[in-house]
């Protein structure tokens, strides 16, 4: 697939105009453009403005709110649970993230939760708020189902991704953000499209056996990583996300791309934790550094070259796209063309 | 191997012996006897009484301080960090994981912190406490190394278990509890002693090439489970306990069995959650059970009769132990005779 290559700042101009047409306030279109970029630069394509048409769809469609009145329902020192009114996802995370670290700086602690809410990005980006101001951040959130238990063969629970950032010093922060299922869906789709086979384990059919064969996965289910372990994680996200702030849990959340008559109605989960409590910051992140270039400088497994920590790949794809620009797909790039036409947008990629 | 039945008093009348002798102050000898019948009551005989010759002789070595004086080095309304000085790891962290409970009952959340510390036992002890008392319990330890990171071959990484409880309403608490690499090393060392081979996965040899042969496994290190997200969490694991705690972490954290030569200086961490912030604990109990039964009364995949909850297995071994009695098999029966002999204790299992 060919594809360009954008300067940042071009693709905030223009998600921003999109975001401003599709009724966001200025301030709230900023902050959702702003992490889409910020995801490009990661590498995470997928999670970028390659997002920006399907919620432009489900906008307009008007299963999201788009001036959303954020709403903070209950408060304390070192918690808050807020209720995104159905908006973007990004808006109330982005407010979440901030109380949590507030909170955080000055009760040590801080825990927010999010109900009826939206997809909201990547979330290693509202974990990255905190390492940035010194804390430990952590990131939960639930999605539509497409997992089984184990030992299940129902779609009951979401690729329900984790993420925690710690700060470093001269190294860069460490930031773990895996999803609970082996894969993503959507290499699985890949697969079916190429009209390969997928390795065992990764996906059950619908009776619950593991195949290999992507179309068989696509009607049956992901498996989580880790058999038992992985399963465990993604209840307990879904709990803190989903159960503990109110939102849907489970089979009840609504689909991104498949549920275009409802909203999603999922929530999310962050929790910010001050080092200062524990060893002034300057020490903690010596302690990090030397951690890491323990780790990093050890003897390679057969087969490695190199041993990466948690989110190192993914800053070194950001150091590279900060100087040569973010690519962007030219099936992406003609949506995005297509929807700034529809919403009387003059400006092109 | 043969085994004999005791009553949870007997044993735990024994144990105090034992650790009284062993030069504990009676409320420590409680504390530590307890969290051992406990284990041994969910089925965790490798961490119950069967541990009790280990930590003697450490004591007896005077690498365990029988009689700690357990410090606050540092507190706030949300945090502690604890010195165990060099005690058993039990006695420290049962205060941290107290303090961290009443620190969430007044503020919301709690965060503690253990250094200087040895082995705890099981981790799902102490969160228990916590989801006991209607808060979201999480507990934290790094362990001596035994394990490789991702696309490395030193053993850089303990198996660095970690546990979350949360209370459930009729249903019993989701618990899960669970260690960072594949299987733990006992199993390698059994299928050594049978002869068995391992499965692909488990562990590398020295070269750090995959290996299926146990001898060579247990010369090379274990792997994390899920690659590199068992990597991340136990990394993560050990930030939060070791790191973050002033304690030893990664390649320079002592063994248990393996260092008789030195201190472990481990280190722990405990979190709690007060669900009371975010909604009524009744409802967050009704949903918990909704979302149990749910998941519970799936659809079962080919193979499995039951879908069971984290820790669900464990809660069900209690409920059967507690009528039953707990197993001890004869070796270590006669261990801990030779122990109680070598105290001048007239009983005998």
């Amino acid at each position: 697939m060919e594809e360009r290559i954008y300067k940042p700042e071009i693709l905030l101009k223009f998600s921003k105009q999109i975001f401003d047409k599709l009724g966001l306030n200025e301030q709230d279109s900023e902050i959702v453009s702003r992490i889409l970029i910020e995801t490009d630069l990661r590498g995470i394509n997928s999670h970028g403005v390659a997002r920006i048409p399907i919620y432009a769809k489900r906008i307009k469609l008007g299963l999201i709110n788009p001036k959303p009145n954020v709403k903070i329902i209950k408060e304390s020192n070192t918690s808050a649970l807020i209720d995104a009114d159905n908006g973007m996802g990004h808006i109330a995370s982005y407010k979440a993230m901030k109380m949590c670290i507030d909170k955080a700086k000055k009760y040590g602690m801080g825990s927010t939760g999010v109900r009826n809410s939206n997809h909201f990005g990547i979330n290693a980006f509202y974990s990255m708020m905190a390492s940035a101001e010194g804390l430990i951040g952590m990131t939960f959130t639930n999605t539509s189902p497409l997992m089984a238990p184990f030992g299940g063969r129902e779609r009951l629970l979401g690729s329900n991704p984790l993420c925690i950032a710690v700060p470093a010093g001269e190294e860069p922060d460490v930031v773990l953000d895996m999803a609970t299922s082996v894969v993503a869906r959507g290499k699985i789709e890949v697969a079916a499209r190429k009209g390969m086979k997928i390795p065992e384990g990764w996906a059950i059919d619908t009776e619950g056996r593991v195949t290999v064969d992507p179309k068989q996965a696509l009607e049956g289910a992901l498996l989580p990583f880790g058999g038992p372990k992985g399963y465990g994680l993604a209840m307990l996200v879904d709990i803190l996300s989903g159960v503990l702030t109110g939102s849907q849990f489970g089979p009840e959340t609504g689909s991104l791309f498949g549920d275009l008559d409802r909203p999603q109605e999922i929530g999310h989960f962050f929790m910010a934790v001050n080092i200062e409590n524990f060893m002034p910051l300057e020490t903690f992140k010596q302690r990090m550094d030397s951690m890491i270039r323990r780790i990093r400088n050890s003897e390679k497994a057969k087969g490695f070259d190199r041993i990466y920590m948690p989110g190192e790949i993914e800053h070194e794809k950001t150091l590279e796209l900060q100087k040569t620009g973010i690519p962007v797909n030219d099936k992406v790039i003609s949506q995005l063309n297509d929807l700034a036409a529809s919403l009387d947008i003059s400006e092109r990629l």
